[in-house]
């Protein structure tokens, strides 16, 4: 085995999926967003193996997405209630679902996402907080934050050899 | 094997995930977003097997979001450029990109996603485009759409049950 590469331990996004696990982690996390907080109710609504959920609720508990909340001493239950950690996962899935709806549903959408107060369709688009224009590959560059190692340090001046354009200058 | 829920053959989300793949899919996307559309680039940067990464990309390809382009006769090589389809990816990467340097970088960050004119910093948020709302999961429900299923209409008026204020009634 060789050393993982800085484009894998230290990159966010690689991060993110590490922590998260395996798809089933994302649509339990949907299933939670969705108001589901009990093991039986995940089952029934992915239907997976319990053992599989067992470990995905575990490991998503661990990585503090969830915690876990004891409801019933008689027999002893548990549900998994998402934490602030867990609940911040919403724009990636909301990302998610909205290219699903855009990109997968030729027929027409089974389910829409839409405003809780007047019930209209919505149309997420991504901004940056500062100036409300939308993040595109065309406006935006990665750049090394302040912990970036030598390895991820090579790796964006190899990226910028290769696209002077999407890497600019190191800080 | 019993048939699959309308959870999982019509969310959006669900089928999001189905057409991605695995984990290192959405690393192969990540990094054709920085610039990368060979094989042997993707190879280094990710440093898994050319087997599974071979695997992906045709995965990838045949999904939609690369076409393969020839860039040499002798010997024969393709290079792997994002769709319009597989472009539209970028804010599903740029929201698990913003929730690890968020949640997964506590001694600070390694790299950051920055405005191409100006290098600031980018603050990414979801918001509808309509009104440039942030998007949360307290003013977002979930509802029926035009091609929603028999199966998807119980499952949204069981999780209306159990959570009357996420779900609002079928149209």
């Amino acid at each position: 085995m060789q050393p993982k590469s800085s484009s894998l331990t230290e990159c966010p996004a690689a991060r993110a999926l590490e922590t998260v696990g395996e798809w089933w982690s994302i649509l339990i996390l949907r299933d939670a967003f969705q108001g589901m907080t009990r093991f039986d109710e995940f089952g029934q609504s992915l239907g997976i193996a319990p053992n599989i959920l067992s470990r995905r609720l575990s490991h998503l508990t661990a990585a503090g997405m969830f915690s876990r909340r004891r409801y019933s001493d008689h027999p002893p239950r548990y549900e998994y209630v998402l934490t602030p950690k867990g609940r911040d996962f919403f724009p990636v899935l909301v990302a998610l679902f909205t290219w699903g709806n855009r990109h997968l549903a030729p027929k027409g959408e089974s389910i829409v996402l839409a405003n809780r107060g007047d019930r209209r369709p919505l149309d997420p688009v991504l901004v940056d907080a500062l100036d409300m224009h939308p993040i595109t590959t065309a406006n935006t560059v990665v750049m090394a934050g302040p912990r970036a190692s030598r390895g991820m340090r090579n790796r964006l001046a190899t990226l910028k050899a290769m696209n002077p354009e999407l890497i600019p200058n190191c800080p």
